[in-house]
């Protein structure tokens, strides 16, 4: 295939702007990140995109071990009778559950669940391993995938059948340790999205209706899609008594008595890859944050045959400075393609900062550093490359920052009445925050018209509603909702 | 519970030279290793048990990454159809295939396999992604779990139905960069034994009769155990070109001719923690070479109620110098425990050195250091107590490589004759080397009678076999045998 052919091979098709699904498929394939897999909703994971979650995992596995949590590998099967202890489970996830039900030729006794949470397999084992209030706090997580048989609407790392993630699953003796618990790991989540994945996010609870199944309170991050969506981020649940009841996870307190641990779990999944490459990316490819991209700056040598020695040294040695200050580069000195081919596939695999040096560079000891977003470009003494680098990869972050925090500014707007919501939301997309009764029947009545629902409930309860009244019938407000169109 | 009577709990009470089985369930379970699942033949892998395996991950991860290879994901789940493409595959593993055969209420169209291994869902990808030698070598690894239904003889970690392992995929233009390849990956592990596991391995290759299916040459560490039976510690796959032709992986070589590509296939599983534990455990417990111990080092301070302030302040010193220094170090100064109880926990826990510190060590400007393999002690100076503990734990790997390679030569015999062969492995167990002719009859005579089988043949094609003849059947040698019982 000759240069050009590939060239329009890695070319991004789609407009993110008018066809964000087509645009964010071609993306996710074209930068090598997952294929889809041969059975429905299911896909592989290819090294680009696996290595992404990998350095997602070392900043959060890093934070929950500093808060005390623990790894370890519960069984990938759970047996039916575990799953219908505890009763809100076994509803909420038996329509989604994958059975196995044979094991080589023999039919098995009882049929497995592919795990779709571990509650149910991991809270009877908390039980096992806490005898007095000396086991407590529990604090454990594990990193594994899951099986939800949905089957609608699946879209890679966004909604997949089998999807990565890591689930925590913690026992404490109080409710304030373990709703502290709950939070301190809902801002561990909101921390990874604002340092690392360079998107703002809001913190909220979800209603009484939406929570996770057998859950006190369920509490999220969602982050605003350009597209005007909301999309969940993670979900960190307190879930008061009633798993330790169904699984007799108790403790001997101090005074002698036995008493029912409080528990929490908390996950996120590979979703979080899919709301990145939504956020930051553009009609040329891939845009990463410097925290999470493989390779933070290439360095791109151009030279003329007579040049060809000197630039290719320069470049070399420029690169390896970088290397050794702990900048993790690359440098492009393939001799079968031409610059403007490296610079396209670069750009579509979303590399932050472009180095370019030529003839010209080499003779003024220059550099040219290119970022990624926007194309912005800098000259850098070669003395002071480490710096200049370093600067351009945290004004790449900023700079993302800043887009995604004005996106999701656009789109915060309130509404009163029915058909002030709707037409917002019509309108605009985003989030309309309104007065809400706190009934159900008012959320299913915005859902049915626009398929928008009440992504979250802010946080603070002690603010007050932001309206008197709700939103949709006019009774007494409780709350504030945020409806939106969710992915 | 008096420390009296949780002392009791805590000690191991069955003895690893009497009732080797039943001494190493106790020392996983007592040792908080792992604990047994409801279904038979899984387990969990509790904290103490999964921080072994990370740090296993991060050697064998980083050295994976050294030559080439890049982790990816690919789904658990493999439709039967693909599964049938190869046909050894298809034989070979589906005896042991967990079935999934429903997806929410409904039964699927096609039933899924759980992968038991991955080739049949990896190389139709590779197929994909590899169109011009350009693009080879590919090398993808994964870490997950999977699952092969073996009914008898399961035990934790070493034979457990569903089990952690790394899965290595990889894709070639010529046999000899593939065997290259395979070499490698077998070199990693050998030294992942050697020195981190502190366990000797030899390098062999199976036999053609217990070859992984489809595969052209499979070859294996064998770790010899104390009780002389002979562990397969991974196993590294010359694929030669079977599976690239049964899922079309080919490439387009440089003088543009089509061609078939050789791969490769290469996994290491937990089991691996299962011939640590068997090799250097005792009969008070884990014994932990330094490299994998989450604590290398305990500090137990030893206080009467006047000398409580000085004591405890120079031990909490001395342990946030070890700290400082890189040494993985715990500092045990929990008031309710007697340091009695303290050294029988940590000795149960592995933790490779003592410290322990008490007015006199204080007084004198000293701390005690104690081997957890064999009680040996010395008295450091403060002054050099990091130099004394690096030191101490350099020995304590010595101490365990020197034992399990005493433990190996001990276990390796010439036998020749069917009669000898069966008396020397009655007599000794262990490894008994003999001329073999290649036969599989010859191996199934000794099988039948004392369930020995061949678990390798040296790798060196050049040597000529120990024996002229088959120490079976009498006719002539091809090559050296090495029978044994095994795990």
């Amino acid at each position: 295939m000759s240069d050009t052919e590939q060239e329009q091979e890695l070319g991004i098709t789609e407009s993110k702007a008018h066809n964000t699904g087509e645009w964010y498929a071609e993306v996710v394939q074209k930068a090598g990140l997952a294929d889809y897999a041969p059975m429905g909703g299911f896909i592989v994971c290819r090294p680009r995109g696996y290595a992404l979650w990998e350095r997602l995992q070392n900043y959060l596995d890093g934070w929950f071990k500093e808060e005390g949590a623990q790894n370890a590998y519960f069984p990938m099967m759970i047996p039916e009778s575990y799953l219908e202890r505890e009763s809100d489970i076994v509803e909420g996830f038996d329509p989604e559950v994958a059975w196995v039900t044979h094991g080589g030729h023999e039919e098995l006794e009882e049929r497995l669940a592919i795990r779709p949470t571990s509650e149910s397999i991991i809270t009877p084992y908390m039980a096992e391993w806490t005898r007095s209030h000396r086991d407590l706090p529990l604090k454990l997580n594990q990193w594994c995938s899951v099986v939800r048989w949905e089957a609608t609407d699946t879209k890679p790392f966004i909604r997949t059948k089998e999807f990565l993630w890591q689930e925590g699953h913690t026992a404490h003796e109080t409710e304030q340790e373990a709703w502290d618990e709950t939070m301190t790991r809902l801002d561990q989540y909101h921390r990874l999205y604002e340092e690392v994945l360079a998107i703002p996010g809001l913190k909220g609870r979800k209603p009484e209706h939406d929570k996770f199944p057998g859950a006190d309170t369920t509490t999220t991050v969602e982050a605003m899609l350009p597209d005007g969506k909301s999309l969940q981020a993670c979900t960190s649940h307190y879930l008061g008594t009633g798993f330790a009841d169904a699984y007799d996870l108790t403790y001997r307190a101090e005074d002698e008595q036995e008493k029912v641990c409080h528990t929490t779990s908390w996950g996120l999944s590979w979703r979080a890859l899919g709301g990145l490459i939504m956020t930051h990316s553009d009609d040329q490819g891939l845009v990463l944050p410097p925290k999470l991209a493989p390779e933070q700056v290439v360095v791109v040598p151009i030279w003329q045959e007579e040049t060809r020695e000197e630039v290719l040294e320069y470049a070399a040695d420029l690169a390896a400075e970088l290397d050794e200050a702990g900048v993790r580069v690359e440098l492009d000195d393939r001799e079968e393609r031409n610059p403007g081919f490296k610079y396209n596939e670069w750009e579509l695999k979303g590399v932050p900062v472009r180095i370019e040096v030529g003839p010209n560079e080499v003779e003024d000891g220059e550099a040219t550093l290119v970022h990624r977003p926007d194309g912005e470009n800098e000259v850098a003494d070669r003395d002071a490359l480490v710096e200049a680098t370093e600067d351009a990869l945290d004004s790449v972050y900023a700079k993302l920052y800043a887009a995604a925090e004005e996106n999701l500014e656009e789109h915060v707007h309130e509404a009163h009445g029915r058909d002030e919501i709707l037409g917002t939301i019509g309108r605009h997309g985003g989030y309309v925050k309104t007065g809400w009764c706190g009934d159900e029947a008012c959320e299913d009545e915005i859902k049915e018209q626009i398929s928008a629902e009440i992504v979250m409930l802010p946080l603070d309860d002690d603010e007050e509603p932001i309206h008197d009244t709700c939103g949709v019938c006019g009774d007494d407000a409780a709350e504030t909702a945020y409806f939106a169109k969710n992915y």
